[in-house]
Parts: structure tokens; sequence; C-alpha cells
């Protein structure tokens, strides 16, 4: 069984992630598959919407991250997954999944992966893109009140509160169990072609097995 | 004329560095010329060897970095080289000079050289060497204490009153100006074999024209 390649990709809110793994998945379209750790945000059909807006969502408890392992392993062994949905605007998990099939690379991601250590010990490659909080923060607004229509005063309060609290709680140290950081994510052409020649490297060695 | 391939290497002392380029050089042996921003520490045949003493090594302006980029700029363009020599018993620059042949990849090495925009700009891969700062005072300690036969207190004295404070002020704002950041340096195999694996690619790239 040839081998798949796990490269978990984590960073801070507005880090540039989705601009790194955007110009990896470029690459390698359909041998990439990209697993987000925002997919496995426990389900609370229990709760009322109310009570589901005040739950903390930077927190790692926030996710179901034993079944994101789950699929990792068993995506790592050629197997298709169904993997779930969540849906931001009832802030609960969707009731249709999405199938997954398996694929020689697959990118785990999100701004928590590298704090739990069986996600770390599954990745082959662990990659933290690394940006002040300032352009962090800027992005954020940007994305949040010009694309997502939020209110300014709610972004901000959100980071305030919460977002950055737990940034410098889990996501920060967690840095440290990477194998490489990279700073500037999206925009960082050297990092990204380092990144892509070691994924091409790899995937050769595996063709020639 | 082939391109020559720069990679700038940096970090405070006690990184890793060493033990990074070490095994890089391992790789490319008779490809590779590794120039040290300590070969470039400046003369000061006029000063008197107490006085030599007392100058502050880990501070920019202790090293001709002018001289280091001419060299840098020269080996590009392939020619020979005739680098200094430190001679760090008498805190001076020696007499001889040592001949350095061009080669396709020049590591740039030192604690310094991401500060310099200059050299910054001679480099096509700047790769940060980072480490905490108690797991490299140890290994300084180590290393100037049981293998240079220096005593504990000058080590400390010197880390507290110089090399830390210069290490706040320089190398780790340079830090910022790497492609990528390298934790734990000479013990990061997947870093190493990214590295490695990039200028593999580029020496080819070059082979091909």
């Amino acid at each position: 069984m040839k081998k798949v390649i796990v490269i978990g990709i984590a960073g801070g809110t507005g880090s540039g992630k989705s601009t790194l793994i955007h110009n990896i998945k470029k690459q390698f379209s359909d041998e990439i598959t990209i697993l987000s750790h925002d997919f496995y945000y426990k389900a609370h059909h229990d709760m009322t919407y109310e009570a589901r807006c005040l739950l903390n969502y930077d927190h790692p408890d926030a996710f179901d991250t034993d079944l994101m392992i789950d699929h990792v392993k068993a995506l790592k062994t050629w197997q298709t997954i169904e993997r779930p949905v969540y849906d931001f605007t009832i802030h609960d998990r969707a009731e249709e999944t999405v199938v997954v099939k398996p694929s020689k690379v697959v990118v785990v991601e999100g701004i928590l992966i590298f704090e739990n250590q069986a996600l770390l010990d599954l990745c082959d490659i662990k990659v933290f893109v690394d940006t002040d909080a300032d352009v962090r923060i800027i992005r954020r607004i940007l994305r949040d009140v010009r694309d997502r229509g939020r209110t300014l005063e709610s972004v901000v309060t959100q980071y305030l509160t919460t977002v950055k609290l737990m940034h410098e709680q889990f996501v920060e140290p967690s840095k440290k169990n990477a194998d490489i950081i990279v700073p500037e994510g999206g925009f960082n052409m050297v990092a990204l072609d380092m990144l892509n020649h070691r994924i091409r490297a790899l995937l050769q060695e595996e063709e020639k097995q």
C-alpha cells in the first residue's frame, strides 16, 4: 500500500493558511485532499441557537478532533470517508455529509491542529504559518466585515474577548510543534516553492516503490 | 553563466546553525562553500590586546560586512576570492587569507546576516534557526566551558552583558526577514530534508539549462 503524505498546516486566524493551501492545491489538484478542522466543529442539536452563539469556537473543546483523527487514519489507509459539514449560519453541524475519497496527499489544516498530539503524530510535515497579530486582525476584519457582512463592533468584541485569548493560550504555544515556520504564509513564495518541491519529491519516491 | 544558489542561515548563538550546515554539507560536499560572517570580523591591528578584548563582538559594527558582500557577489559570478581569517586567540584578523573557489551553492551564515539588507538581497533562500534562549545558553556554556576551556563565570558575564542584549536588539528582529524559520535547527530532520531537496532541485534546474 502506497504511503499517503499528510501535511499539517496551522497558524492563527488571518495568518495566510488559506492562501498557502490554495497555492499548494494549484500544484497538486487531483492528488490532494484538504481536511479542515472547521468541518469537525461539534454538533449541538440539543442547544438553542442563542446558546450556540455563546459557545467558544476558538477552544480545542469546540472540535470533535477524535472524529477528525479517525478520518485522517482512514485516508492514510486509502479508505473513503464521509466528513461532516458545519453550517456557520446556524452554528451547528449540518445533516448532510461529504464523501471524501483518499488521495496521495492529505492537508490537515486549522488554527488548533498542532495542539493535539495524536493529530501531530499523523503529520509527515508540520507547517506553521506565522503572521503578526496586527496583520492578522486586519485580515480578519476585512474578511468578516467586507465579505461576510458582520459589524465591525461584533468582530472586534469577539476578537478581544475570545480569539486573542485562545490564540495566546493554545495556538501560539503549538507553534513549537512545527517542523517549519513560514512567516507571512500565503505570500511567501520561497517557502511555498520549498513545500511544493518536497511534496513532489515525496510523491515521486512513492511512485518508484 | 550558471546561477550560483546562495542560502543564508542565521540564528542566535547556540541555535543549531552549525549542525544544520554540517548536515547540508554532507549532502553537497564538493558543490558547496560555507562563508561565515565570523571570518569577516574587523581587523584591529592598531589596538592593544586588552582593548580588543573589550570590543562588542555581537554588534553588527564588529564585522566588515561590506567585504563579505563583495565576496558573495564575486562568488555569484564564479570568481575565486581570498577570504580573511580571524584569529580568536588574539581577537584580531590573521595575516593569511584562504582561497575560496566558486561553487554551485554558497551558504552564508552568522547570527547577524539577516540584519543587513544587502546581504539579504543576495540570498535565494533565507533560513532562520530558532531555538529557545535557555537551550541556546546551555549549548553555549557547554561549548565554551567544556570545549574551549573558558570559565563559567566569564561565559555567563559575557552572555548577560552583551550577547543577550545584542540578540534581542538585532538577531531576534531579523528573524522576520527569513523565508522559513526552523525550530531546533540541527536536529529537525523534516526541515533539513526539505532544504536539501530544494537545493538539489535548484541544482538540477541549473544543470538542465
